[in-house]
C-alpha cells in the first residue's frame, strides 16, 4: 500500500510541541516531558499511529475535562513484589512510566515487581515500557488493554482490543531483542491506510458488520471487526484470541479496570460502552532482574549468541533471511533522529487546528 | 482430517501403567506417580500427542540412560521472588511439577513467584502447570523450550520448537479460562496425522527445506519447517516468531539452557544438535496470587463477568459463537473421565513393546 505525502520535522520540536500542549492543561511541567517522551519515541521508532498523530485525541479529551491533567497514583495493594495502582484517570502516558517505575523498584528489591493499574488511559507504545527496563538490566514486560476492535475467533462483534503485548531482552554486544505486537493479525492503523489510498485488505484481517471474512476497508470500519492473529481456526486464530483475552484479564479483572466490550473509547467522539464494569483502562507492567536469575553478563552474551544464530539462517527465497525483533523499529530511530519524523498532511492539519486552539507554536 | 480407529482404556489404568514403567527404571515412586499425572491429564484433556503416546520416548531415554530417574534439583540462585532451578536431567515431568511448586511457594510468601529451569527434558502440557497454580488461587504461567521444527518468519531452518506458552485464570461459579498453546501456527502432531491419512496440509502450516510453503506433509517432515503462528509477514508470521523468541529468551539464556536450534532432540533416534549452548531443555515458571493484587472473590466474580459476555458474543454465520480458551479441553475430559482414553493403534503397538521389554502390565 502506498503511503500517503510526508514532511519532516525535528523530534525534538515535536516533544517541545506536545509537552507545551500538555502543559497548557495544567498538566505539571515534569509530567508533560514524560508523556511527550513517549510520544517522541512512538515517531522514532516509526510507530507513527502512536506518537504526536494521537496529540488531537489526547487534546480533546482534556479539552472536555475527560483526563485528569493532575493526577494522584495510589498504591491500592500491595506485596514486596506486586502494586495495585489506581492512576486517578491520569494521562496513560504519565501514569504508565511511574507505574513502570514501580515495578522495577521492586524488581530491585525482590527480584521482580508485577504491577497492575486500573483507572488510566491510554499509554502510548507498549515498547517505551520495556526499553527503560532494560537500562536497568531488566526483563520488562508491558501490556494494556485497549478499546474494543477485535472480534474473538467465531464472534461477530468487536469484544476486545488490539491489547499489545511487549518483552525485551538485552544484548552485550548486539542491541536488544525488543518484542512489541498486538494481539490482531494486523493494525487497525492498516485498515485507515487502505482507506485513504483506496486499497483492499489483505484476507484474514477483518470481518464485516455480520461476521462475514471481508476485503473491504469500508465494510470492516462500518461495524465490523478485526480479526485476531491467526485469523481462522486453521490458521490459529484462537491463539491469538488467547492472547488477547490472556492481556485482557490481567489488565482488566486484575487490576480493577474495564475489560473487554467495556473499555472506554480513545477519543469522546465515540459512543461510550453500555455499562461499566471496572475503572478506566487498565495497563500490567513487568520487570525481572536478570541477576536474579542468572548473571547478566553471561546471559548478554547468550542473547548475543541467540541473535546471531537466527541472523545466520538461510533465507526464504525472495527475502533477506528473518529479522531479530525490534529490527525495523532500531532502523526506523536511526533514520528518524537524523532526518526528522515525517507527518502526514492530516496530522499536521489536527497540529495546527490544536495551536489554534492552545496558542502552541507548531513543530518546526 | 479423519482420525484413525482407536479403542478407550480407563485413565486410572494409563496412570497406573506410566508411572510402573518409570519405576521400572529406578524412577521413585512419588516421582513416577507425579510424572503419570501429567501424562494422564495430557490424555483426558485431549491433547493426545502428549499423553501416554510419548512413553515410547520416555522409555528410549531411560533405557538409553539418556534421562537421570532420580534427580536432585538444585536452586542456584535466587532472590525472594524468583529461582533459577537445575533440574539434574530429570524426567521434565518431574522437574516441572517440583520447580513450578518452588513458584507457587515464592508467590505465597512475597505475592508472586518466578522459576527458570535448566538441564531438564519435555515436561508433557504447559497446562499441567497453571492448573495447580489455579488450586491455590494463584494466576499460573508456564513455557518451555523445545526441540527445533520451527522456521522464524522468512528463515528456511528449523531455528525454534513449538515454544508453548501457558495461562489460567480462576472463575468463581464459570469453570476457568485455560489458555495453552504453542507458538507454531498448527501442532506438529496435525502433520504426522495428515501424513496418516494421506490428506494435504492447509495453506500456511509448513515450508519446503528450500524455504518455500508447501501444502504437502512428506515435504514438511524431509527437511522442511512448520511455521510461526501467523504464517506469512501480511497474516502476522512475524509476531508468531516473536512469541516464540520469548519463549525461548525466558527458557533458555535466562535459566542456563540449551536454545533455538540447539536444544536437545526428544528421542534418541534423532540428530544430536551441533553445538551445546547450555544445560538440557528449558521450562519458565510463574505464579502470581490473585490477593497480592485484588480481593480474589472480586476477581473470580469479574472472570464470571467475562466469560459470560465472551459466551454472548454474536456467533459468525455458521458457527455456534466464540468459545472460552480451556473449553474444548474441559469438555474431552468430562468425556473421557467416564468414556476412558482413546488410543490408536500405533500407540497401544508401543505400549506393548514397552511391556514386553519392561514387565508392566497393558492398561486395560
Amino acid at each position: 500500500m502506498n503511503k500517503p505525502e510526508s514532511h519532516r520535522f525535528s523530534s525534538d520540536e515535536i516533544h517541545r510541541y506536545c509537552s507545551e500542549v500538555f502543559q497548557t492543561f495544567g498538566v505539571p511541567e515534569d509530567d508533560a516531558e514524560l508523556a511527550a517522551d513517549v510520544l517522541r519515541l512512538a515517531d522514532l521508532r516509526g510507530i507513527d499511529s502512536h506518537g504526536v498523530a494521537r496529540m488531537k485525541a489526547y487534546h480533546s479529551l482534556l479539552a472536555a475535562n475527560s483526563l485528569n491533567p493532575k493526577p494522584k497514583l495510589k498504591i491500592v495493594r500491595e506485596t514486596p513484589s506486586t502494586a495495585t495502582v489506581d492512576g486517578d484517570n491520569g494521562l496513560g502516558l504519565v501514569v504508565g512510566p511511574k507505574a513502570n517505575q514501580i515495578a522495577m523498584e521492586k524488581a530491585e528489591n525482590v527480584g521482580t515487581g508485577w504491577v497492575a493499574i486500573c483507572n488510566t488511559n491510554h499509554f502510548g507504545i507498549a515498547g517505551y515500557y520495556v526499553l527503560e527496563a532494560l537500562k536497568r538490566d531488566m526483563i520488562g514486560w508491558s501490556m494494556t488493554n485497549t478499546t474494543r476492535i477485535m472480534a474473538p475467533l467465531w464472534g461477530a462483534d468487536r469484544m476486545l482490543g488490539t491489547n499489545p503485548l511487549a518483552i525485551a531482552f538485552p544484548g552485550k554486544n548486539e542491541p536488544p531483542v525488543v518484542i512489541d505486537l498486538a494481539t490482531t493479525s494486523a493494525a487497525f492503523g492498516k485498515v485507515e491506510i487502505a482507506i485513504r489510498t483506496n486499497t483492499n485488505l489483505p484476507q484474514g484481517w477483518a470481518i464485516d458488520k455480520n461476521g462475514n471474512p471481508t476485503t473491504d476497508p469500508h465494510e470492516m470500519v462500518d461495524g465490523g471487526a478485526m480479526l485476531p492473529l491467526g485469523s481462522t481456526r486453521e490458521q490459529g486464530g484462537h491463539k491469538g484470541y488467547c492472547l488477547g483475552a490472556m492481556v485482557d484479564l490481567l489488565c482488566g479483572p486484575l487490576s480493577g479496570a474495564n475489560w473487554g466490550p467495556f473499555t472506554p473509547p480513545f477519543t469522546i467522539e465515540h459512543a461510550q460502552p453500555e455499562r461499566s464494569v471496572g475503572k478506566g483502562l487498565g495497563h500490567f507492567f513487568g520487570a525481572m532482574k536478570i541477576g536474579a536469575f542468572i548473571d547478566p553478563d553471561e546471559f548478554k552474551t547468550q542473547v548475543d549468541d541467540w541473535i546471531q544464530t537466527m541472523r545466520s539462517t538461510r533465507p526464504v527465497p525472495g527475502t533477506d533471511g528473518p529479522l531479530i525483533p525490534g529490527d525495523p523499529e532500531r532502523e526506523s530511530e536511526k533514520n528518524r533522529k537524523t532526518e526528522g519524523i515525517p507527518l502526514v498532511e492530516a496530522v499536521i492539519q489536527d497540529l495546527q487546528e490544536i495551536s489554534a486552539a492552545t496558542g502552541v507554536r507548531l513543530p518546526q
